[in-house]
């Protein structure tokens, strides 16, 4: 994996154009290592913005937000710090890791967004500048830069990573995960942020895998749904059984949970900034949100975490005999432009359910733009999913990342 | 209740015994209230020093912190401010909000600790230097200092209180509450904290009651031996049904698994200063708690958190029927010294399982300090559980408070 040095040099070269660094130190200087070991030794690693690094600032895409540089690392940068790795710079997010989006470019093709709201770290990685990043998702804002940047992303079960030093402002949602080029640097993070005392192997047996291809969530465009349908072939050519259970009943449920219940957090979340004298300083989505999240009521609020924890104990009960389910990232390829970061539609879900979710690039459209596939599985299965992927992912089609 | 410019004079004239606030302002040049409304107009409040106050320093009762102002409310003062009140300064905590004492001593004897880790709330309302004060309980945080300083403390069910802007270090298990002089001024910060249409009313009929004295977790000393016995019988003579289930199989387990909880979370959220140049600051008690949490692995720590969630369904469905618990506070009145706040043994099950608890002071013993019982309601059944005690703490024996 590329060094903190080599890191820094990509980085400073090649972010002109893709503006993936919302801060790089102005040298190469970085602390000498204290033992050349750890899972991570030496390798260079961006922080999403939201995240604090001690000496860096924490702008969480906002410029609302203090310039002073953070007094320690968060809790995982801390971990990861004391695995070798160094943090080099802290890349783009969305404003407060919500909708309104940075500057960045995908690096795929300029032209297009590359999904967000950790829209630095997947950009970053999928450039070759890094080969690990950390990010956070809500919504959607892990696994949807992953798929549209076409690198691989993790968001672990919720509550697992621990977000001490990172601006949370949706509790009950935010999870720090991570970016990587291939499956493998993945586990590598996961060793030392959710360490157990062996690498996790997947059984020898075939796996067991739903397919959810979430029809009543929205249609897929052509080259996602071919994605999806060649994972599923490629799975039941090696010996897995595919079976498509129907979920379809409950998937605007919980749309409508996740969604009422991010704004009602982010809204108590953002409160202090938004009745303070620099709330002329957030964005009309931010500000268009807090309005929203305030209208509802606690007693609604109070309700639908009810209906949430019930549906949980559904799901867990639904999917308990599957290894793996596999649905869509995204509806499609990163859309043209950057005024969105596209839709987080097929991610809310697992970002609802806590359940830890992986994006495998598997290939591209004709104007060279990534598609990939989702992999979920129920919570806490998170080094057995990253097995069953690291098995299965250059099978699924050409592994765009390497 | 008091008012800002009222409390702070209090304040600034009371505290040079009892050290209960860590930051007062040299004036008070309070900015004028927008409008006299709100539930809670013009009230001056304390605020725990692990919680933002605009303009404020936040110092978590350790030097390792920055003694810069906080930029911004956390969320649950700007909802407190949006509501009328005034926070007037930040009260003394143990060492981020764990074991380490500050310098607070009990208002009622000053050889006696205050409780901890909230000591300079509850100290500065039984004082009546202010009438309502935020705290945060992961233990017994809230529900200890209350029930040693006398006064009425309220720990909400886990996950409702907004937690932006509090230092958040064991994250399933942190949650903001308040201390007051009576319970209806407890119903006036719930009403803006956990906001409803209306106040909940209880039922016309006698409620259904729970004595839960947990002889598994530890002896009581005959005090408040007498105040639970004594809540029991008022309760009974006014009609109320008190069954005595037998919960001590579980408690064991729940208190193994709220230790262990704590300090994994706890010293991950400590890393970045234990790994930092200023871990020399650190109190030998956080070191040492450091130490006992990374020797848990994140692997046991999983385990322990399915068997919580097993038990918090079965101990659902246990007190399905009944209106509230009536259970120990404390294993006895405030100890004597200042070098330990006392024993949280018999608040750790609720802070674990979420349920919102509360203290109400009962009595007092011959040398003059306070005893009283803790009632405990179903998750999310807040305002019921103050509604049932603002019609029977008058009941329960001397208010010591008013």
């Amino acid at each position: 994996m590329l060094d903190a040095r080599a890191a820094w040099t990509r980085s400073k070269d090649g972010d002109a154009d893709i503006k993936a660094w919302a801060w790089l130190p102005e040298s190469a200087d970085f602390p000498p290592l204290s033992a050349a070991q750890g899972a991570l030794a030496g390798v260079g690693i961006g922080v999403k913005d939201v995240i604090d690094v001690a000496g860096m600032p924490t702008r969480s895409g906002s410029p609302a937000t203090s310039p002073e540089p953070a007094r320690w690392d968060a809790a995982c940068v801390a971990q990861l710090r004391a695995a070798g790795a160094v943090p080099i710079g802290k890349t783009v997010t969305a404003e407060f890791a919500y909708a309104s989006p940075g500057p960045t470019r995908n690096p795929l093709l300029a032209t297009h967004t590359p999904g967000g709201s950790s829209s630095g770290s997947a950009a970053a990685v999928a450039a070759g500048m890094i080969d690990i990043a950390l990010g956070t998702q809500t919504g959607g804002s892990m696994i949807r830069p992953a798929a549209f940047c076409g690198v691989v992303g993790f968001k672990p079960t919720f509550g697992r990573v621990h977000r001490q030093g990172m601006s949370v402002l949706c509790d009950s949602l935010d999870t720090i995960g991570w970016f990587s080029r291939t499956v493998e640097q993945s586990r590598a993070v996961a060793s030392v942020l959710l360490p157990q005392e062996r690498l996790h192997a997947e059984p020898a047996r075939a796996p067991r895998v739903a397919l959810l291809a979430c029809g009543a969530i929205g249609p897929l465009d052509t080259a996602s749904r071919q994605a999806l349908d060649d994972c599923a072939a490629r799975l039941r050519e090696h010996g897995a059984s595919v079976a498509t259970p129907d979920a379809d009943a409950d998937l605007q449920t919980l749309l409508h949970i996740h969604t009422q219940t991010m704004h009602a957090e982010l809204a108590r979340g953002l409160l202090p900034l938004a009745l303070s004298p620099q709330a002329a300083l957030m964005s009309s989505a931010s500000r268009a949100a807090v309005k929203r999240g305030l209208e509802i009521s606690h007693a609604d609020y109070v309700r639908l975490q009810h209906a949430r924890d019930r549906l949980s104990r559904e799901w867990l009960q639904r999917f308990g005999d599957v290894d793996f389910i596999i649905t869509p990232s995204a509806p499609g390829p990163a859309p043209e432009g950057l005024q969105s970061t596209g839709s987080s539609v097929f991610n809310r879900v697992w970002s609802l359910l806590g359940w830890p979710a992986l994006h495998l690039p598997t290939g591209r459209t004709e104007i060279g733009l990534p598609v990939g596939v989702q992999w979920v599985a129920r919570p806490d299965e998170d080094h057995a999913l990253l097995a069953w992927a690291a098995r299965w992912h250059a099978q699924l089609g050409a592994n765009t990342a390497d």
